[in-house]
């Protein structure tokens, strides 16, 4: 595996590439990697001739009080990692690299961000559209992979592509999750033993509003009362939301039908975690 | 040439053009195609294996009270000419085509904007952002060309490429005038006879600018008064504006050095007309 530092030296890489006509997957992250990102890594490599990822904290995505500073960081491990899943080329740009000035021209969401995370981080899909857009012009993958934990940012990412007739085709991949269901994340560092113990409450509750969609419930806003007591009861967290919405348009809607999604962000005391179940309600005979 | 209507036939001809490792250059226009379109066709042409020209009037660079509908259109005549100066593939989009619903992202232009055009024109640079941005990742050319009479706009491309690091080389191509100097534009139909005979005044008046600079005054004040003056009594029109500022930046100053642009626009009875001077100050001794 290749560290590459420098855009220059990446686009280089990426017009040899072309020339060779190898395919290129790419996997962006922000690092700290766990097994969710190795299994887009993985998937990446089984696809393509080539496997890019790059692991880059983007400042422009994070507002001023969110935990960019802290946001974990350990590149040693993870080009250990990124390598041990089959990735050739790690990206790693510095932020002076990636935005050696305030960017003259920027990417701005008009859907999709008006619900869940959206709606309390004003400006982060803006950040994420606008380094994703980055990335794509300077990696030019046949695909890219992105985890359907982030279900939103995919939403989003989804609507880039469609909407800038970006030439990239975009693979959303499941959730990897621990043995007793918590979605991995790399904030799950900060999660103290006792939050760490109650955290797989939220996966729990997401999974009840599956299992009573399944039994033929469709009423969302008894749907999201039931969650939002299983979460206040059980995960030991503040809960900021849990919202039932069509997938991937994120509208709110009363009944369930359709591809939906169910969607829970908590806030523990050093980590805020976000999970989501995506379903699609079978159709009355 | 091959004519192109649908996104989905054009994005297979990049394809099958990027196989053969044929490079690609790219002109967009808004068609009713005069010299200055041709002269961009050609040197395409002249640098490139394949050349990909695009006609649409792009609604989202239009105000509410500007000449969207009104804008000169003849999509036969723009044909034969774009033919006649080596264009491969003329793709002509309906509005249905390139925006079948509100783009759930576009672009925004944070700099460069707040300046000439940009001060009237709210939004304009950002839909013209959001459109190129949309054709270079249908085209994927290797280099695409802009005329300078645009100069405003060809700041803002070169800022989008910059920002978002697009792998496109931008090339910038010098204005086409009639004999009497005024530049070539498919708004020039809209003038009256008597506005035409008076319209080259504009040019005159940026040169003059130019005269000036290169016969050592440098006091922006004093030069801009002089062509306000000029445009005021021999244009025959309601001059918008005339503006030297730094180039691309775009920046105001006090003192001409450097790269500067001298800019003007005029309102005729039924033509906003543009037109610009970019020079270098030649440094003290």
């Amino acid at each position: 595996m290749k560290m590459i530092h420098s855009i220059t030296q990446l686009k280089e890489i990426v017009r040899d590439q072309k020339k060779s006509g190898h395919t290129i997957g790419f996997v962006p992250t922000m690092g700290f990697l766990h097994e969710g990102h190795l299994t887009l890594a993985k998937q990446a490599r089984a696809e393509n001739d080539t496997v890019i990822m790059s692991i880059f904290v983007n400042p422009l995505q994070f507002g001023p009080n969110e935990d960019f500073e802290r946001y974990p960081r350990d590149p040693k491990r993870d080009a250990e990692l990124a390598e041990s899943a089959g990735v050739d080329y790690l990206f790693m740009p510095s932020v002076d690299e990636m935005y050696p000035d305030e960017p003259a021209v920027t990417l701005t969401v008009n859907k999709r961000t008006d619900a869940l995370c959206g709606l309390k981080r004003e400006g982060h899909f803006d950040g994420v559209a606008t380094v994703v857009m980055k990335l794509f012009h300077m990696t030019e993958p046949d695909k890219a992979y992105f985890g359907k934990k982030d279900a939103q940012q995919l939403a989003v990412i989804h609507g880039l592509v469609d909407s800038l007739n970006v030439p990239v085709k975009i693979v959303g991949v499941d959730t990897v999750r621990e043995d007793d269901g918590l979605a991995k994340s790399s904030r799950n560092v900060y999660l103290l033993p006792e939050e760490r113990e109650k955290a797989p409450a939220i996966y729990k509750a997401l999974t009840r509003i599956k299992e009573a969609v399944d039994a033929g419930e469709t009423n969302v806003e008894k749907l999201k009362k039931r969650a939002a007591d299983d979460l206040q009861a059980h995960s030991g967290a503040e809960v900021e939301y849990v919202d039932i919405l069509s997938y991937p348009e994120l509208e709110p809607i009363n009944e369930a039908s359709g591809t939906i999604i169910a969607a829970a962000a908590v806030q523990y005391k050093n980590a805020r975690l976000i999970d989501n179940v995506i379903l699609t309600v079978k159709g009355r005979a």
